[in-house]
């Protein structure tokens, strides 16, 4: 039957600082990797690999980062390692802190995370570019395995106005992050001049449903959808998803 | 193989204000809804099925549609009905209304959609209540088909910060639209106090990877998800997936 079928990727070890993430992945999902699926993984073990860890002893919170701690009882430390991964602040207030990475990326926090980290002073970071973590991947695949398939990071983020978190897609390799039917008519024969899906977040969004947060799966399969392909991967990329600022109505 | 399976749902007609949407989708989904699937019918089919568009030469625009449409060049009728479906304005500026629905929900012209919809003139409503909607399939599908099933109404909504649009649910049944995973350890002991996934826009999503925009697919079955099921399912709603007003920094 036509359909997207969502695998996860199990057996994979905890991955380390220094550990080769694409033979571990390459072993994990080698059987089940098909031409055309997308392989989703969670930005967390590609952070681990690259070294992306901060240790909060080493962290000299600065005086905006100490006062804003102490108001709301966090972590000085924690709180500095937000500020340095932001370029820019969006929203600061009640504890919370909303700002842009340097990938561009509006999140909570920075994406700066002490969840799934070993360690009770460690704290994880994004990729420093997570579309080129994707795109090694995505080679690492095509050349160990033989599959061209494409390659989505995905981290969990907040949304304006929704509770909850969803995975969407930080960094994209080798497919068109959007879908965009604009030009096209709808069956009626009306232009969706609205219509350009974020289908890397949706994808992303889907693989968690396999992933869960407890389960230590850390990468899922997509089989069946069909994307757009890119085959040059360079010019593939997750910042493609972000809206450009001249048309941004809540920076 | 573990996993979940996207499937569409094929053979669905063209529906009208009036037509018995519980038959048309028993009919079409009957061989293939099992047990735990998650049915995710677009919301188009539900406004349309319940009546939920407007003719545009039966509306009288107000003086500030009046003057919003014509400053951007935009039909003061359809600005009117999205006005009229608003309870909150959020932006309104360069030609894009977001506003806040009776709903609850935070989205572009609150809701309101000429695309798909038969008829020039014609714009499409989101459903007076989509949770009902919900309900209401869901019950149908245990009556008719005895098949327990979960239904989730979902929308395209555009993102602060990102672009382009994903599928998100606006309507739920039988199931929590949440995965809460505060109070559980991730596997290195660390608390998950961030940890609220909002699987029914994720399995929403998922669903639109296998409808896309021009085929005429309204609906798809969701398999192998194990959600938390809500057997008494007037407790199972769509508003849980809304920030609260005094937590919600992007007002």
């Amino acid at each position: 039957m036509k359909g997207v079928q969502i695998l996860p990727v199990e057996g994979v070890p905890e991955v380390r600082p220094g550990d080769d993430l694409i033979a571990i992945l390459a072993d994990a999902a080698r059987s089940d990797l098909h031409p055309g699926d997308v392989l989703v993984v969670t930005h967390k073990v590609v952070s681990k690999a690259e070294g992306r860890l901060v240790d909060l002893a080493t962290v000299e919170p600065s005086t905006l980062a100490k006062s804003y701690a102490s108001e709301y009882g966090k972590d000085p430390r924690q709180i500095e390692v937000v500020l340095r991964e932001s370029r820019r602040i969006v929203r600061m207030d009640r504890g919370i802190i909303i700002s842009e990475t340097r990938h561009g990326f509006v999140c909570a926090n920075a994406g700066v995370d002490a969840s799934n980290v070993p360690g009770e002073d460690t704290v994880c970071l994004l990729p420093l570019d997570s579309d080129v973590s994707a795109r090694k991947l995505r080679d690492a695949m095509a050349a160990r395995l033989g599959v061209e398939v494409a390659v989505v990071i995905s981290d969990s983020f907040g949304r304006a106005w929704r509770h909850g978190i969803t995975d969407i897609a930080i960094g994209v390799a080798g497919m068109d992050p959007l879908a965009d039917y604009r030009g096209q008519n709808d069956p009626h024969g009306y232009p969706m001049d609205a219509s350009v899906l974020a289908v890397a977040d949706e994808l992303a969004g889907a693989a968690e449903l396999v992933m869960g947060k407890t389960e230590g799966i850390p990468a899922a399969i997509v089989r069946g959808y069909e994307y757009e392909h890119v085959p040059g991967s360079a010019s593939s990329s997750a910042r493609d998803l972000l809206m450009p600022p001249e048309r941004d109505m809540f920076r």
